[in-house]
């Protein structure tokens, strides 16, 4: 262990640290992470980018007086790390131990939960007018990527902060990409900002031209003049954030902390809206991080002298991800369909799209973080004809509700969105569980949503939903699962799978919950309960003769997800019954009962909200052991 | 009626027309407007401000072929009146009649069905896509204003546009103000282009320089050839969209049919990416609109001649509005508690808030049509101490779902949703009913949900909510009820009201429809039925207490809400009966059953979907008619 790092329990002691000592603790926490990180996974390369930038934040501010508000928040390890949890910092990301993002609850230099992207300007403005209506004069940075930088709701606030003028610092931590390769205008002229020599000699040339001119006439004087004036807004570099009402300095070297250092104080002197551009390296210090910045965002275990992992999933099995089985299937659908196109936002490798982008260049695309538009993007397509496939996460399609409800749903066309890492996510926690997209996609009109069970089914589903004249949603789960064969199960819309017959209970299963289910009718099979098994397939529309007439004759239903609770599949459930009035059954819902899961292992979080196939068994037990006529 | 309006059936004969001809169409076009609406009320000063642009549009493209893709689309009246729809359109906005937005059903001018704002980049950007795809080569326009364009998604799809490079045209309509007063860096950036006549004098001024230069020596001509290879970027009006990656145009005089037609004609020609800046005035051509184009942006009826509205509410009873009664109870709670603090989205007048605005200039944020900022903005704000009250339409507020969840009730932050037009809204019709509301808010954690049956009752819910230390969403009808008086009804959190006892049947309402079921309960009394009635007044968390005891006396439990059937008030109501056990309770949910309900007055909507006092009656007679156990 490092010695400068030992003394480091309150960033409040970096103010007193020489250069040199400061580039010593930059190696120490890069030795940390590497050590922790190599050993469970986490976000690597981002966190690599952001350490002198970390130390200089926290040297230059009076922490937590002074506000840091990180954007997404998964490069916060240092952070964390200066902030009285290096101790804990092994545990980050596991169950029980420290959030991979900022949570209020850790500390007080937390400043805002976060993990979806593009908050920070937004917070950290709410926070700087809270402290002018307050007269506090406290500082307030918002440390943002040039990725997150491209969010909407992040360029609504950069058009909001140049209107209200009031102070406030929003570092751009510039690392040319975001997740997946960055997109967009911005992020080429950011790359002008960063790269193009003109920008950086144009003042001064024009200061010299200008300064050569009254010797030329009249004239050309008064047009000087104008041209002088014009200056602060059309002749220093980021004249796109001077023009929305920002002072901009930069760009500068992110991994200088002494110039850092300078730039921050600069910037704490300057009136109202200060935009602080810093070019960063992904991956920095770290040569297989360096080489592979993509590879090393968020990463599983690996090696920490060579950056090996071992085979891709880490599986023996012949095991694949659902993610894989949806891009592998998709591909073979567009050979087979010139109409097909896939949209992303910035999740082309997350979502198992890699290898359709590299096969359709010309029908792919990666909008960036930018979720609203993808979606609405996708209805233009499908008003001309195209069956476009929209793969985002479960969790940030939340970002697009109005837009799914408003532009594809309302009017009928043909979208197909994959939500990925739909249910429990695991490691990174709360912020990102895909817990509640049945509940927010069931009440939209036209849609049909389906969860597949196993990958045969997720091929198959996404076959079908191809084939459909209207919306359709198919959710899955971060997990693996068996790949599929040359025989497909075949779907048939808005239809069920009797799984196994049964008299005394009906366990509705759907998605992830189908394999624990399964399990269950075996162990109930041993203690000679008769449980009926239906695998539903689809949560919109249901299969409402499958489930009624089994539902008739077991008279008790248990239903199990991997979702909230509320407003779910056993709402859809319980909403069907009372709709063919079905009142005498016995009906109990299984699923998520509170959206704070915490993080950690997948499989550690599904016992702990008894989503087993022993408490489904258990559950169904207890519903047997009462008469089959409640009271 | 004018003359030349009857010789245009469709929009191909207007290239035939001559200049003079034109002009006479627009002052026709005008005359129908101002007859139609002064009738029934509608949008009037944003289609008055776009009539020529439309005819120029028209007339520059190859409509249908060409596609113009509307933002919002409540200005497309001139546009429905060119392109065959001129004698239906004294029907725009009634039930059964034309839509006061462009809808796909109705024509295939209408490329695209809107209704929210900030859309129109995204569809035109898929729609363009699509085209090249297919190696077609029609034009794609889409018309946004100045106040839709700092909307996330269009700033979203204006970056991406700079990034694809396909040919597109984007209509600036720069009326400088949205529905409120605009807001942002963007706006007092167009404003500068449009005002500063530096912006216009700038590049020939430069050039007149740069012609002079070679005269001074070689290092200044070196300088000036990097400045010439800069001036695209930096010199021309524009330069924040050039930036981006477009080929800016203008700002040009959007009242100049001649001029408009060279420009888009212009523009046509280019590739790429193409801003054309049009400067249009609200309300043009009509005296009183143009004076007060606030006012006549959405409109009851009114004297044509001078413009003048009846009392403002129409009303003779003392009743006011929800918005009015929400408003004055928040300047009253505001005068009380420093720490109140009011946020909406260009919906300044629309929710009731205008005195506030003026009685609490530094605590009141109008972010502009930017609801995600607006929510997280807010966050910021109750992360300091700050009782943030977002007041924001329900259906608008759609558009911060994810922000809604993860910043401000993931956090457990005291912000208090003020959800005004929750229901149907009547006129405007489907895209902006809120009838999702309780569906999207009931599965987020820690958020309280109240809905007022009444004026008192609203007054005293907003104090509740704001002594409240958590979320809280409050949604209310566009509607008229009874003012507050001295005397207000307690609310207790999560406590709903037992209004009538019975034996027979429980009738649960909510909102809205707690005084049709209580006409019901008179009904039912009258034929010897026994009904109790609650008031729900909390839709999260449910009163347990008092809704299980009455449901299980009464064994038959109706629900009624306006609101979608599916995931509303009815189904947290069948999870709450669930998870108490009570499976033997005859059920019922009434609400609204389909979400395109058209639009039209909100009375005949609501009688539509059986939402009135008889209704709820006869529902509850049939189902007093089974027996009180049932199979």
């Amino acid at each position: 262990m490092g010695t400068i790092l030992e003394r480091i329990n309150d960033p409040g002691i970096l103010k007193k640290l020489p250069l040199h000592e400061l580039v010593q603790l930059a190696k120490e926490i890069r030795e940390l992470m590497v050590n922790v990180i190599s050993g469970r996974g986490g976000h690597l390369a981002s966190n690599l980018g952001v350490v002198e930038l970390t130390i200089a934040l926290h040297r230059a501010f009076e922490t937590p007086n002074d506000k840091i508000v990180w954007d997404v928040g998964h490069q916060c390890y240092t952070h964390k790390i200066l902030t009285g949890r290096k101790e804990s910092f092994p545990s980050i990301r596991s169950f029980g131990g420290l959030s991979g993002f900022p949570k209020r609850e850790e500390s007080p230099f937390d400043v805002c939960s976060v993990g979806h992207s593009s908050t920070s300007l937004s917070a950290a403005l709410g926070i700087a007018l809270a402290r002018d209506l307050q007269k506090k004069n406290f500082k307030v940075a918002a440390v943002i990527g040039d990725g997150a930088l491209t969010g909407g709701m992040a360029l609504e606030a950069l058009n909001y902060a140049g209107h209200i003028n009031t102070d406030i610092i929003v570092v751009l931590n510039d690392n040319e990409m975001s997740i997946s390769r960055n997109v967009g205008g911005m992020t080429s002229y950011l790359a002008r900002l960063r790269t193009d020599p003109k920008y950086f000699r144009l003042k001064e040339d024009l200061e010299l031209v200008l300064g050569r001119i009254p010797a030329i006439g009249k004239t050309v004087v008064r047009s000087a003049e104008r041209i002088k004036d014009r200056l602060k807004y059309l002749l220093v570099p980021g004249v796109l954030f001077e023009e929305l009402g920002f002072t901009y300095l930069g760009p500068i070297d992110g991994h200088n902390i002494a110039g850092l250092g300078e730039m921050l104080n600069q910037a704490k002197g300057l009136k109202g809206p200060v935009l602080l551009h810093v070019v960063t390296q992904k991956g920095k210090g770290v040569s297989y991080a360096e080489k592979e910045p993509h590879r090393f965002h968020g990463i599983g275990p690996f090696d920490k002298e060579t950056g090996k992992t071992g085979n891709k999933t880490g599986l023996t099995t012949p095991d694949r991800t659902y993610s894989e089985i949806f891009g592998s299937t998709l591909m073979e659908q567009a050979a087979l369909n010139n109409s097909i196109v896939a949209i992303t936002a910035a999740m082309v490798a997350g979502t198992g799209l890699e290898k359709f982008f590299e096969q359709f260049p010309s029908r792919s695309f990666d909008v960036g973080i930018a979720e609203q538009h993808a979606v609405t993007m996708a209805a233009g397509l499908a008003l001309e004809g195209f069956k476009p496939v929209v793969a985002i996460y479960s969790t940030f399609l939340q970002r697009a509700y109005d837009q799914i409800l408003e532009d594809v749903c309302m009017q009928k066309l043909p979208v197909v969105f994959a939500l990925d890492r739909a249910g429990l996510v695991g490691d990174d926690g709360e912020t990102h569980n895909g817990i509640f997209d049945f509940a927010y996609l069931r009440p939209m009109p036209e849609i049909m949503i389906m969860a597949p069970s196993n990958g045969p089914e997720l091929a198959s589903m996404l076959k079908t939903a191809l084939s459909l004249n209207c919306p359709v949603a198919l959710r899955y789960p971060r997990d693996k699962t068996t790949p599929p064969g040359a025989n497909l199960p075949h779907i048939y819309p808005g239809q069920g799978e009797l799984l196994k017959e049964g008299k005394d209970i009906l366990i509705l299963a759907v998605g992830s919950m189908v394999a624990p289910a399964l399990e269950a009718h075996r162990l109930l099979s041993a203690k000679g309960i008769s449980s009926c098994v239906i695998n539903a397939r689809f949560v919109k529309p249901l299969d409402r003769e499958l489930i009624s007439s089994w539902a008739k004759i077991c008279k008790r239903v248990l239903t199990v997800e991997e979702h909230l609770i509320s407003g779910g599949f056993g709402s859809a459930v319980l909403e069907m019954l009372e709709e063919e009035q079905l009142n005498n059954i016995y009906f109990k819902r299984m699923g998520l009962t509170d959206p704070f899961t915490g993080h950690g292992n997948r499989d550690i979080l599904l016992s702990l909200y008894q989503l087993t196939g022993e408490e489904i068994a258990l559950q169904a037990e207890k519903m047997c052991a009462t008469a089959q006529e409640p009271e």
